[in-house]
């Protein structure tokens, strides 16, 4: 019998390690979309269900974004067929441009689709392709947009039903793996379309890092993603205590008592307190809990700073307040 | 009168607002290698203490690692007294390659100068000229070092008496300034040398993100330092806190409580755990974390794993130890 594959072994041990909760009969969803991630993740999965006694389920979603997507789709089914998987489902989508960027809308058509399958077959997971190098890619796009621990977090390995194996493989390793079972993979031209922040990532930005710093900057990219995650889950679930703790009836705050608490507390129970005052949370920026953290800890008398909404920060009588602006 | 040009105002705005606490009669050490960072910032600490009422003293360290460093830091002792410095010094350094590298090196002869200054002069405060650039080139670097909030969190705004003024201005802000002041800016040699990492970092990688991901991209990562570094020592202090409250005087841990314990303080007392059995600080990685991590959250029964010293962490009767492996 020929040794296994390194790159088949990492992508199933990846599968094993994840799924190992689940009871035998539990149905297991794919997503698929042909790619290598997806066939290898759903290869690894149909592999490591017979001994888990898994039923497996493999979908793929199109989004109709493409020429030639409908026989793209069709073409991803019989190969999860023949791959084994014990049943099999092909969805298109209507991708609805609603003022955010085509991805977004996309990935929004997918997870509708995705939701209405596992809870279709009651799934026990419904497992996403994403690579260790998928994870490196969001951080460094989440580096680009925002700032602080929340920004760089990436994707999280379990949300709700879904859960990603695949998430400290290299995404070499399931091209690999793919040519090494003969899998036919599918080429998505997106992902040659350097219109694409990602694309300009995956191509430009991170070899120019591994280049001049190093081989393994994705994998500590990963690392760091997986353990700012946990600090930013902690210190939001701190804020939200002191924030209860903290708040009047009325939603002001006591800034003596804010002023005690360490800055990371502190700017966190700011944020939360403008979005409970309504300011919407993709509109707060770090420049706003900032103008609303100085008035508690460089106070020189301002009269008011503004935040989104609008809405208006103000100090008296050693209360901090949120609220509309008086009308004109 | 010409209008003040908007890099000179950027550095005096920020120094004056990194020493608005200092009291009239203060000594103002500034460290200045007569590079344009370093230069721009005691311009404007000059002009500044005409109203800030403070001395200023300085400081220019010669490493001795170059042919013709005597020359420049005498050089540079003469800009000083032109700018209007109040007293200045020029300090030769003997850099002791002592394993570590030669940046290591020349750093710890240069702070060891520096410290003794500050307190010859009895100082308020000793003045770095670090820019935001040089916050964003340590956060990259320290990205592909390393993983983890405390990697990502940069050089510190202040410490003992040294101040970051310029850690929010552009590096570019610093050249500007200099030339509009007419001042002659050394151009390091050390800073075209591609053997150092900092300056792939900086002839590289930060234009290769600025290219792809847009500019904004060192402010965002300077950002981004701040907020880990606030994180960091926030988490760091309830850790410390947790480990006195969970550690028993033998030093074990019990597993239950730790299995309580959020990921990122877990983590954490796990790390200080480690620490104080002796493991030394540099050796000990996540890995070595994520193994003892393992002993809690994912027992099959480990019979030990190794950690850096050597020691040994090891789960039995519901605690976890860790000790020197027992002698051979």
């Amino acid at each position: 019998m020929p040794r296994l594959h390194p790159a088949v072994a990492a992508v199933r041990l990846a599968v094993r390690r994840e799924l190992a909760d689940l009871p035998a009969g539990a149905t297991v969803v794919v997503a698929c979309s042909g790619g290598p991630d997806s066939l290898a993740l759903l290869a690894a999965t149909v592999h490591e269900s017979r001994a888990g006694g898994w039923r497996v389920v493999g979908v793929t979603v199109d989004h109709g974004l493409q020429e030639g997507s409908a026989e793209q789709a069709a073409r991803v089914v019989e190969q999860m067929a023949a791959l084994g998987a014990d049943e099999t489902a092909g969805a298109r989508v209507q991708v609805v441009l609603d003022g955010e960027g085509p991805e977004g809308a996309a990935r929004r058509a997918r997870y509708a689709v995705l939701d209405r399958v596992g809870a279709h077959f009651d799934a026990a997971a419904v497992l996403l392709g994403h690579t260790r190098d998928d994870q490196a890619e969001t951080v460094l796009l989440g580096l680009a947009r925002g700032s602080g621990a929340r920004s760089l977090a990436g994707m999280r390995r379990r949300f709700d039903r879904y859960r990603r194996p695949l998430l400290e493989v290299a995404r070499d390793d399931t091209v690999t793996a793919c040519q090494v079972e003969g899998l036919d993979v599918w080429d998505d031209p997106h992902n040659h379309d350097p219109g694409y922040a990602r694309v300009r990532v995956r191509r430009a930005v991170l070899p120019a890092l591994e280049e001049h710093l190093g081989p393994g900057v994705a994998a500590a990219l990963a690392r760091t993603a997986e353990q700012l995650r946990a600090d930013a889950d902690l210190l939001d679930d701190l804020a939200e205590v002191e924030h209860a703790r903290l708040v009047r009836p009325d939603g002001a705050l006591p800034v003596a008592e804010l002023a005690d608490r360490p800055d990371a507390l502190r700017r966190r129970v700011l944020r939360l307190a403008a979005l409970d005052a309504g300011a919407p949370a993709a509109e707060l920026l770090h420049e706003h809990v900032r103008a609303l953290d100085a008035l508690v800890t460089d106070w020189h008398g301002q009269r008011w700073i503004d935040l989104p909404g609008p809405l208006r920060g103000t100090r008296a009588d050693g209360l901090l307040r949120i609220a509309a602006p008086p009308v004109a």
